[in-house]
Protein backbone atom coordinates (compact mmCIF):
# COMPACT_ATOMS: atom_id res chain seq x y z
CA UNK A 1 0.00 0.00 0.00
CA UNK A 2 1.04 3.51 -0.67
CA UNK A 3 -0.70 6.21 1.26
CA UNK A 4 -1.05 9.27 -0.66
CA UNK A 5 -2.82 12.89 -0.45
CA UNK A 6 -3.36 13.27 -4.09
CA UNK A 7 -1.29 14.99 -6.66
CA UNK A 8 0.76 12.53 -7.68
CA UNK A 9 4.31 13.20 -8.78
CA UNK A 10 7.51 11.15 -9.63
CA UNK A 11 8.30 10.19 -6.05
CA UNK A 12 4.76 9.34 -5.23
CA UNK A 13 5.55 6.72 -8.39
CA UNK A 14 8.79 5.92 -7.10
CA UNK A 15 7.14 4.85 -3.39
CA UNK A 16 4.60 2.56 -5.88
CA UNK A 17 7.69 0.70 -7.22
CA UNK A 18 9.23 0.46 -3.84
CA UNK A 19 6.57 -1.45 -2.32
CA UNK A 20 8.04 -4.41 -4.95
CA UNK A 21 4.71 -6.31 -4.62
CA UNK A 22 2.52 -7.12 -8.09
CA UNK A 23 -0.63 -5.85 -6.24
CA UNK A 24 -0.32 -2.38 -4.80
CA UNK A 25 -2.99 -0.11 -3.38
CA UNK A 26 -2.48 3.95 -3.46
CA UNK A 27 -4.52 5.59 -1.68
CA UNK A 28 -5.33 9.18 -1.94
CA UNK A 29 -7.28 11.55 0.57
CA UNK A 30 -6.10 15.06 1.78
CA UNK A 31 -7.07 14.01 5.29
CA UNK A 32 -8.72 17.46 6.78
CA UNK A 33 -7.69 16.20 10.79
CA UNK A 34 -3.67 16.73 9.80
CA UNK A 35 -4.42 20.49 8.92
CA UNK A 36 -4.88 22.94 11.00
CA UNK A 37 -7.47 26.04 10.71
CA UNK A 38 -4.90 27.82 8.89
CA UNK A 39 -2.98 25.64 7.20
CA UNK A 40 -3.68 24.91 3.45
CA UNK A 41 -6.37 22.31 3.32
CA UNK A 42 -8.71 24.21 0.99
CA UNK A 43 -5.73 24.83 -1.36
CA UNK A 44 -4.38 21.90 -1.46
CA UNK A 45 -3.54 20.31 -4.76
CA UNK A 46 -6.45 18.14 -5.99
CA UNK A 47 -6.48 16.32 -9.24
CA UNK A 48 -7.89 13.06 -9.13
CA UNK A 49 -8.16 12.55 -13.03
CA UNK A 50 -4.42 13.12 -13.70
CA UNK A 51 -3.54 10.60 -10.74
CA UNK A 52 -5.53 8.02 -12.41
CA UNK A 53 -3.67 8.54 -15.62
CA UNK A 54 0.23 8.71 -13.44
CA UNK A 55 -0.75 5.96 -11.92
CA UNK A 56 -1.72 4.24 -15.48
CA UNK A 57 1.37 4.69 -16.58
CA UNK A 58 3.31 2.51 -14.20
CA UNK A 59 0.52 0.07 -14.48
CA UNK A 60 -2.69 0.83 -12.76
CA UNK A 61 -2.42 -0.25 -8.83
CA UNK A 62 -6.06 -0.35 -6.96
CA UNK A 63 -6.70 2.98 -6.14
CA UNK A 64 -8.97 3.82 -2.95
CA UNK A 65 -10.23 7.39 -3.02
CA UNK A 66 -12.52 7.87 -0.27
CA UNK A 67 -14.27 11.23 0.79
CA UNK A 68 -13.79 12.67 4.01
CA UNK A 69 -17.76 11.33 4.89
CA UNK A 70 -16.29 7.70 4.29
CA UNK A 71 -13.52 8.37 6.77
CA UNK A 72 -14.86 9.78 9.19
CA UNK A 73 -18.86 9.16 9.17
CA UNK A 74 -21.44 10.80 11.45
CA UNK A 75 -20.03 9.85 15.19
CA UNK A 76 -16.51 9.25 14.68
CA UNK A 77 -14.50 10.12 17.85
CA UNK A 78 -11.33 8.00 17.88
CA UNK A 79 -7.97 9.37 18.15
CA UNK A 80 -4.78 7.01 17.72
CA UNK A 81 -1.47 9.91 19.45
CA UNK A 82 2.17 8.66 19.19
CA UNK A 83 4.52 10.21 21.29
CA UNK A 84 7.80 9.62 21.10
CA UNK A 85 9.36 10.70 17.81
CA UNK A 86 6.55 12.98 17.46
CA UNK A 87 7.86 14.98 19.93
CA UNK A 88 9.42 18.32 18.62
CA UNK A 89 10.14 19.87 15.16
CA UNK A 90 7.54 19.03 13.09
CA UNK A 91 4.81 18.99 16.09
CA UNK A 92 6.54 22.56 17.39
CA UNK A 93 4.69 23.89 14.36
CA UNK A 94 1.91 21.74 13.76
CA UNK A 95 0.85 20.36 16.80
CA UNK A 96 -2.25 18.48 15.43
CA UNK A 97 -0.27 16.59 12.44
CA UNK A 98 0.77 13.56 13.87
CA UNK A 99 -2.48 12.49 15.60
CA UNK A 100 -4.06 13.37 12.48
CA UNK A 101 -1.39 11.31 10.65
CA UNK A 102 -1.18 8.70 12.68
CA UNK A 103 -5.46 7.86 13.24
CA UNK A 104 -5.83 8.45 9.21
CA UNK A 105 -2.42 5.96 9.20
CA UNK A 106 -3.92 3.40 11.09
CA UNK A 107 -7.89 3.44 9.41
CA UNK A 108 -5.76 2.98 5.81
CA UNK A 109 -3.75 0.31 6.63
CA UNK A 110 -6.49 -1.34 8.57
CA UNK A 111 -9.03 -1.54 5.97
CA UNK A 112 -6.78 -3.08 3.50
CA UNK A 113 -4.27 -4.86 5.73
CA UNK A 114 -1.40 -4.85 3.07
CA UNK A 115 2.08 -6.94 3.56
CA UNK A 116 3.93 -3.86 3.60
CA UNK A 117 3.34 0.15 3.16
CA UNK A 118 5.83 2.51 1.47
CA UNK A 119 6.05 6.27 3.06
CA UNK A 120 8.70 8.39 1.40
CA UNK A 121 11.77 9.66 3.37
CA UNK A 122 11.15 13.08 2.64
CA UNK A 123 8.89 13.19 5.49
CA UNK A 124 11.03 11.76 7.43
CA UNK A 125 9.61 12.21 11.07
CA UNK A 126 6.23 11.07 10.05
CA UNK A 127 7.67 7.92 8.80
CA UNK A 128 9.08 6.96 12.19
CA UNK A 129 6.40 8.15 13.98
CA UNK A 130 4.01 5.32 11.65
CA UNK A 131 6.56 3.21 12.50
CA UNK A 132 6.14 3.34 15.86
CA UNK A 133 2.61 3.36 15.58
CA UNK A 134 2.54 0.05 13.48
CA UNK A 135 5.02 -1.42 16.24
CA UNK A 136 2.92 -0.35 18.87
CA UNK A 137 -0.70 -1.27 18.04
CA UNK A 138 0.94 -4.45 16.21
CA UNK A 139 -0.73 -3.73 12.73
CA UNK A 140 0.42 -6.21 10.46
CA UNK A 141 2.03 -4.02 8.32
CA UNK A 142 5.94 -3.74 7.19
CA UNK A 143 6.90 -0.05 6.73
CA UNK A 144 9.10 0.38 4.18
CA UNK A 145 10.64 4.14 3.89
CA UNK A 146 11.75 5.00 0.24
CA UNK A 147 14.30 7.39 -0.45
CA UNK A 148 13.45 11.04 -1.07
CA UNK A 149 13.34 11.94 -5.17
CA UNK A 150 14.61 14.84 -5.69
CA UNK A 151 14.41 17.73 -9.04
CA UNK A 152 17.83 17.92 -11.10
CA UNK A 153 18.61 21.52 -9.09
CA UNK A 154 17.96 19.13 -5.77
CA UNK A 155 14.72 20.40 -4.54
CA UNK A 156 12.78 17.73 -3.00
CA UNK A 157 9.88 16.57 -4.87
CA UNK A 158 6.52 17.73 -3.27
CA UNK A 159 2.73 18.81 -4.29
CA UNK A 160 2.94 21.63 -2.01
CA UNK A 161 6.65 22.68 -4.89
CA UNK A 162 3.12 23.40 -7.19
CA UNK A 163 2.73 26.90 -4.84
CA UNK A 164 5.62 27.92 -5.72
CA UNK A 165 6.21 31.16 -8.63
CA UNK A 166 9.38 31.07 -10.97
CA UNK A 167 11.46 33.68 -8.22
CA UNK A 168 10.27 31.33 -5.17
CA UNK A 169 11.27 27.75 -7.33
CA UNK A 170 14.79 29.33 -7.55
CA UNK A 171 14.85 30.26 -3.84
CA UNK A 172 13.46 26.64 -3.10
CA UNK A 173 16.63 24.97 -4.94
CA UNK A 174 18.75 26.49 -2.31
CA UNK A 175 16.98 24.66 0.98
CA UNK A 176 18.80 21.03 -0.53
CA UNK A 177 21.83 22.67 -1.47
CA UNK A 178 22.22 24.09 2.46
CA UNK A 179 21.55 21.41 4.12
CA UNK A 180 24.04 19.61 2.39
CA UNK A 181 26.45 22.12 2.97
CA UNK A 182 25.95 21.62 6.27
CA UNK A 183 25.66 17.94 6.57
CA UNK A 184 29.55 18.06 5.22
CA UNK A 185 30.54 20.35 8.20
CA UNK A 186 28.91 17.65 10.40
CA UNK A 187 30.39 14.68 8.62
CA UNK A 188 33.70 16.21 9.17
CA UNK A 189 33.46 16.68 12.63
CA UNK A 190 31.94 20.43 13.04
CA UNK A 191 30.09 21.43 15.75
CA UNK A 192 26.84 20.03 15.25
CA UNK A 193 24.91 22.89 16.98
CA UNK A 194 27.29 25.11 14.84
CA UNK A 195 26.15 23.65 11.62
CA UNK A 196 22.49 24.04 12.51
CA UNK A 197 22.70 27.71 13.32
CA UNK A 198 24.66 28.41 10.21
CA UNK A 199 22.33 26.66 7.99
CA UNK A 200 19.32 28.71 9.70
CA UNK A 201 21.55 31.78 8.70
CA UNK A 202 22.30 30.59 5.16
CA UNK A 203 18.62 29.42 4.64
CA UNK A 204 17.45 32.78 5.11
CA UNK A 205 20.76 34.40 3.23
CA UNK A 206 19.27 32.17 0.02
CA UNK A 207 15.85 33.90 0.52
CA UNK A 208 14.03 31.93 2.43
CA UNK A 209 11.43 34.14 4.68
CA UNK A 210 11.84 32.18 7.88
CA UNK A 211 13.11 29.28 9.09
CA UNK A 212 11.02 26.81 11.63
CA UNK A 213 14.14 24.65 12.41
CA UNK A 214 17.24 22.83 11.34
CA UNK A 215 18.08 20.07 13.68
CA UNK A 216 20.52 17.42 13.85
CA UNK A 217 19.20 14.78 15.55
CA UNK A 218 19.06 10.84 16.24
CA UNK A 219 18.27 9.50 13.28
CA UNK A 220 16.06 6.78 14.87
CA UNK A 221 14.32 8.63 17.96
CA UNK A 222 15.03 11.99 16.95
CA UNK A 223 16.35 13.20 20.47
CA UNK A 224 18.97 15.39 20.81
CA UNK A 225 22.45 13.01 21.05
CA UNK A 226 26.10 13.19 21.47
CA UNK A 227 26.55 9.74 20.95
CA UNK A 228 29.20 9.47 18.12
CA UNK A 229 28.22 6.16 17.44
CA UNK A 230 24.11 7.02 17.02
CA UNK A 231 23.44 7.74 13.43
CA UNK A 232 22.60 10.98 12.79
CA UNK A 233 19.43 13.25 10.55
CA UNK A 234 19.89 16.73 9.26
CA UNK A 235 16.20 17.71 9.43
CA UNK A 236 14.76 21.32 8.28
CA UNK A 237 11.44 23.28 7.32
CA UNK A 238 11.57 26.64 6.10
CA UNK A 239 8.72 29.06 4.28
CA UNK A 240 9.31 30.89 1.11
CA UNK A 241 6.05 33.33 1.28
CA UNK A 242 3.50 30.86 2.48
CA UNK A 243 4.54 27.99 1.16
CA UNK A 244 6.76 25.50 3.66
CA UNK A 245 8.84 23.41 2.34
CA UNK A 246 10.73 20.19 3.97
CA UNK A 247 13.64 18.24 3.68
CA UNK A 248 16.17 16.08 5.52
CA UNK A 249 19.38 13.60 4.71
CA UNK A 250 21.56 11.56 6.40
CA UNK A 251 24.64 12.62 8.43
CA UNK B 1 -10.93 -14.00 21.04
CA UNK B 2 -12.46 -13.22 24.37
CA UNK B 3 -10.14 -10.49 25.92
CA UNK B 4 -9.70 -11.12 29.91
CA UNK B 5 -7.72 -9.92 32.86
CA UNK B 6 -8.02 -13.69 34.20
CA UNK B 7 -9.34 -14.69 37.41
CA UNK B 8 -11.82 -16.36 35.21
CA UNK B 9 -15.31 -16.86 36.58
CA UNK B 10 -18.57 -19.11 34.80
CA UNK B 11 -19.12 -15.35 33.57
CA UNK B 12 -15.92 -15.21 31.39
CA UNK B 13 -16.80 -19.16 30.23
CA UNK B 14 -20.37 -17.92 28.63
CA UNK B 15 -18.18 -15.15 26.51
CA UNK B 16 -16.15 -18.25 25.20
CA UNK B 17 -19.22 -20.09 24.47
CA UNK B 18 -20.87 -16.72 23.14
CA UNK B 19 -17.91 -16.44 20.36
CA UNK B 20 -19.35 -19.65 18.94
CA UNK B 21 -16.57 -20.74 17.03
CA UNK B 22 -14.27 -23.98 17.13
CA UNK B 23 -10.92 -22.00 17.86
CA UNK B 24 -11.53 -19.36 20.52
CA UNK B 25 -8.29 -17.22 21.78
CA UNK B 26 -8.53 -16.10 25.26
CA UNK B 27 -5.93 -13.20 26.48
CA UNK B 28 -5.35 -12.98 29.88
CA UNK B 29 -3.77 -9.87 31.11
CA UNK B 30 -4.26 -7.14 33.74
CA UNK B 31 -3.38 -4.08 32.19
CA UNK B 32 -1.64 -1.77 33.88
CA UNK B 33 -2.84 1.34 31.78
CA UNK B 34 -6.46 0.93 32.66
CA UNK B 35 -5.57 1.45 36.40
CA UNK B 36 -4.98 4.55 38.06
CA UNK B 37 -2.53 4.42 40.45
CA UNK B 38 -5.11 4.40 43.73
CA UNK B 39 -6.65 1.29 41.93
CA UNK B 40 -6.45 -2.39 42.70
CA UNK B 41 -3.49 -3.30 40.01
CA UNK B 42 -1.55 -4.70 42.67
CA UNK B 43 -4.17 -6.97 44.70
CA UNK B 44 -6.64 -7.48 41.20
CA UNK B 45 -6.63 -11.58 41.67
CA UNK B 46 -4.26 -13.07 39.35
CA UNK B 47 -4.59 -17.26 39.21
CA UNK B 48 -3.47 -18.36 35.84
CA UNK B 49 -2.81 -22.21 36.75
CA UNK B 50 -6.83 -21.63 37.68
CA UNK B 51 -7.73 -20.37 34.75
CA UNK B 52 -5.99 -22.71 32.53
CA UNK B 53 -7.59 -25.27 34.30
CA UNK B 54 -11.28 -24.37 34.07
CA UNK B 55 -10.34 -23.00 30.29
CA UNK B 56 -9.92 -27.06 29.63
CA UNK B 57 -12.86 -27.76 31.29
CA UNK B 58 -14.40 -26.01 28.23
CA UNK B 59 -12.54 -26.98 25.78
CA UNK B 60 -9.06 -25.33 25.66
CA UNK B 61 -8.94 -22.48 23.88
CA UNK B 62 -5.70 -20.89 23.30
CA UNK B 63 -4.72 -18.82 25.87
CA UNK B 64 -2.31 -15.27 25.35
CA UNK B 65 -0.84 -14.08 28.42
CA UNK B 66 1.64 -11.65 27.86
CA UNK B 67 3.65 -9.84 30.06
CA UNK B 68 3.28 -5.81 30.77
CA UNK B 69 7.03 -5.63 29.06
CA UNK B 70 5.71 -7.83 26.10
CA UNK B 71 2.66 -5.48 25.35
CA UNK B 72 4.50 -2.19 26.52
CA UNK B 73 8.15 -2.95 25.09
CA UNK B 74 10.86 0.33 25.85
CA UNK B 75 10.04 2.85 23.47
CA UNK B 76 6.47 1.84 23.47
CA UNK B 77 4.74 5.07 22.61
CA UNK B 78 0.86 5.69 21.52
CA UNK B 79 -2.35 5.71 22.75
CA UNK B 80 -6.04 5.07 21.21
CA UNK B 81 -8.74 7.57 22.93
CA UNK B 82 -12.49 7.36 21.82
CA UNK B 83 -14.63 9.79 22.51
CA UNK B 84 -18.36 9.46 21.95
CA UNK B 85 -19.39 6.68 24.99
CA UNK B 86 -16.09 6.96 26.85
CA UNK B 87 -17.97 10.32 28.37
CA UNK B 88 -19.51 10.59 31.45
CA UNK B 89 -20.11 8.01 34.17
CA UNK B 90 -17.14 4.88 34.17
CA UNK B 91 -14.38 8.24 33.08
CA UNK B 92 -15.76 10.58 35.63
CA UNK B 93 -14.74 8.10 38.40
CA UNK B 94 -11.56 6.38 36.36
CA UNK B 95 -10.47 9.09 34.05
CA UNK B 96 -7.64 7.08 32.25
CA UNK B 97 -10.08 3.89 32.09
CA UNK B 98 -10.59 4.14 28.69
CA UNK B 99 -7.54 5.21 26.62
CA UNK B 100 -5.86 1.68 28.64
CA UNK B 101 -8.72 -0.34 27.17
CA UNK B 102 -8.50 1.63 24.00
CA UNK B 103 -5.24 0.70 23.61
CA UNK B 104 -5.01 -2.75 24.80
CA UNK B 105 -7.87 -3.57 23.00
CA UNK B 106 -6.55 -2.44 19.88
CA UNK B 107 -3.18 -4.24 20.33
CA UNK B 108 -5.13 -7.28 21.15
CA UNK B 109 -7.24 -7.46 18.61
CA UNK B 110 -4.10 -6.30 15.86
CA UNK B 111 -2.10 -9.14 17.20
CA UNK B 112 -5.01 -11.83 16.94
CA UNK B 113 -7.35 -10.19 14.07
CA UNK B 114 -9.79 -12.49 15.19
CA UNK B 115 -13.15 -12.74 12.95
CA UNK B 116 -15.24 -11.89 16.56
CA UNK B 117 -14.26 -10.89 20.14
CA UNK B 118 -16.92 -11.14 22.82
CA UNK B 119 -17.15 -8.51 25.51
CA UNK B 120 -19.52 -9.31 28.68
CA UNK B 121 -22.58 -6.56 29.04
CA UNK B 122 -21.08 -6.20 32.76
CA UNK B 123 -18.62 -3.56 31.44
CA UNK B 124 -21.74 -1.91 29.31
CA UNK B 125 -19.88 1.27 28.69
CA UNK B 126 -16.43 -0.57 27.99
CA UNK B 127 -18.72 -2.57 25.26
CA UNK B 128 -19.79 0.50 23.54
CA UNK B 129 -16.57 2.27 23.53
CA UNK B 130 -15.10 -1.04 22.01
CA UNK B 131 -17.55 -0.96 19.28
CA UNK B 132 -16.89 2.50 18.99
CA UNK B 133 -12.90 1.76 18.47
CA UNK B 134 -13.21 -0.84 15.94
CA UNK B 135 -15.54 0.93 13.78
CA UNK B 136 -13.51 4.25 13.60
CA UNK B 137 -10.52 2.36 12.93
CA UNK B 138 -11.58 -0.19 10.69
CA UNK B 139 -10.58 -2.93 12.52
CA UNK B 140 -11.60 -6.45 10.79
CA UNK B 141 -13.27 -7.86 13.86
CA UNK B 142 -16.64 -8.05 14.71
CA UNK B 143 -17.57 -7.28 18.44
CA UNK B 144 -20.16 -9.47 20.31
CA UNK B 145 -21.77 -8.14 23.28
CA UNK B 146 -22.86 -11.41 25.92
CA UNK B 147 -25.69 -11.33 28.58
CA UNK B 148 -24.32 -10.51 32.23
CA UNK B 149 -23.86 -13.82 33.75
CA UNK B 150 -25.09 -13.68 37.39
CA UNK B 151 -25.14 -15.30 40.68
CA UNK B 152 -28.44 -16.97 42.54
CA UNK B 153 -28.92 -13.62 43.95
CA UNK B 154 -28.44 -11.41 41.03
CA UNK B 155 -25.29 -10.24 41.57
CA UNK B 156 -23.14 -9.68 38.48
CA UNK B 157 -20.68 -12.46 38.02
CA UNK B 158 -17.03 -10.53 39.00
CA UNK B 159 -13.41 -11.22 39.51
CA UNK B 160 -13.55 -8.43 42.24
CA UNK B 161 -16.41 -10.17 44.31
CA UNK B 162 -13.48 -12.00 45.62
CA UNK B 163 -12.68 -8.65 47.37
CA UNK B 164 -16.06 -9.11 49.66
CA UNK B 165 -15.95 -10.19 53.01
CA UNK B 166 -19.51 -12.30 53.85
CA UNK B 167 -20.95 -9.20 55.05
CA UNK B 168 -20.32 -7.21 52.02
CA UNK B 169 -21.39 -10.22 50.17
CA UNK B 170 -25.16 -9.93 51.54
CA UNK B 171 -24.99 -6.08 50.49
CA UNK B 172 -23.61 -6.67 46.91
CA UNK B 173 -26.64 -8.88 46.19
CA UNK B 174 -28.38 -5.10 46.75
CA UNK B 175 -26.96 -3.77 43.85
CA UNK B 176 -28.71 -5.98 41.30
CA UNK B 177 -32.04 -5.87 43.34
CA UNK B 178 -32.18 -1.94 43.65
CA UNK B 179 -31.51 -1.78 39.82
CA UNK B 180 -34.33 -3.95 38.83
CA UNK B 181 -36.81 -2.00 41.10
CA UNK B 182 -35.93 1.37 39.55
CA UNK B 183 -35.81 0.25 35.61
CA UNK B 184 -39.45 -1.56 36.70
CA UNK B 185 -40.48 2.24 37.60
CA UNK B 186 -38.77 3.37 34.52
CA UNK B 187 -40.65 1.01 32.16
CA UNK B 188 -43.87 1.57 33.72
CA UNK B 189 -43.52 5.88 32.90
CA UNK B 190 -41.91 6.84 36.13
CA UNK B 191 -39.81 9.98 35.74
CA UNK B 192 -36.63 8.39 35.11
CA UNK B 193 -34.56 10.95 36.97
CA UNK B 194 -36.48 10.42 40.07
CA UNK B 195 -35.96 7.12 39.52
CA UNK B 196 -32.04 6.89 39.20
CA UNK B 197 -32.38 9.58 42.63
CA UNK B 198 -34.59 6.82 44.19
CA UNK B 199 -32.14 4.22 43.12
CA UNK B 200 -29.20 5.93 44.51
CA UNK B 201 -30.62 6.62 48.10
CA UNK B 202 -32.09 3.43 48.08
CA UNK B 203 -28.26 1.62 47.45
CA UNK B 204 -26.88 3.70 50.87
CA UNK B 205 -29.89 2.34 52.70
CA UNK B 206 -29.38 -1.09 52.18
CA UNK B 207 -25.44 -0.57 52.89
CA UNK B 208 -23.52 0.23 50.55
CA UNK B 209 -20.77 3.24 51.58
CA UNK B 210 -20.57 5.60 48.29
CA UNK B 211 -22.83 5.08 44.61
CA UNK B 212 -20.86 6.92 42.29
CA UNK B 213 -23.51 7.11 39.85
CA UNK B 214 -27.04 5.84 38.69
CA UNK B 215 -27.83 6.59 35.35
CA UNK B 216 -30.79 5.63 32.29
CA UNK B 217 -28.94 6.66 29.53
CA UNK B 218 -29.55 6.55 25.73
CA UNK B 219 -28.61 2.60 25.39
CA UNK B 220 -26.38 3.17 22.07
CA UNK B 221 -24.45 6.71 22.75
CA UNK B 222 -25.02 6.85 26.83
CA UNK B 223 -26.23 10.36 26.28
CA UNK B 224 -28.84 11.56 28.38
CA UNK B 225 -32.26 11.46 26.12
CA UNK B 226 -35.50 12.21 26.36
CA UNK B 227 -36.96 10.60 23.71
CA UNK B 228 -39.92 7.92 24.14
CA UNK B 229 -38.76 5.92 21.00
CA UNK B 230 -34.85 5.47 22.24
CA UNK B 231 -33.49 2.52 23.59
CA UNK B 232 -32.59 2.96 27.06
CA UNK B 233 -30.10 1.45 30.25
CA UNK B 234 -29.79 1.43 33.47
CA UNK B 235 -26.13 1.98 34.58
CA UNK B 236 -24.50 1.90 37.80
CA UNK B 237 -21.76 2.00 40.06
CA UNK B 238 -21.22 1.45 44.37
CA UNK B 239 -19.15 1.07 46.36
CA UNK B 240 -18.53 -1.74 49.47
CA UNK B 241 -15.52 -0.29 51.34
CA UNK B 242 -12.93 -0.27 49.28
CA UNK B 243 -14.98 -2.77 46.79
CA UNK B 244 -16.38 -0.88 43.77
CA UNK B 245 -18.85 -2.65 41.96
CA UNK B 246 -20.93 -2.56 38.94
CA UNK B 247 -24.00 -3.31 37.14
CA UNK B 248 -26.41 -2.04 34.23
CA UNK B 249 -29.90 -3.28 32.44
CA UNK B 250 -32.04 -2.77 29.69
CA UNK B 251 -35.21 -0.41 31.04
Amino acid sequence: MVPTMGALHDGHLSLVRAAGKPTVVVSIFVNPTQFAPHEDFDTYPRNLDGDLAKLKTIGAPIVFAPTPREMYPEGFSTSVTVGGPSVGLETDFRPHFFAGVATVVAKLLLAALPDVAVFGEKDYQQLLVVKRLVRDLNIPTGIIGAPIAREADGLAMSSRNTYLDARERTIAAGLNKVLRFAAGRARSGGDLRDAEAMAMAELKGVGFDSVDYVAIRDAETLMLTDDPKRPLRLLAAAKIGKTRLIDNMAI
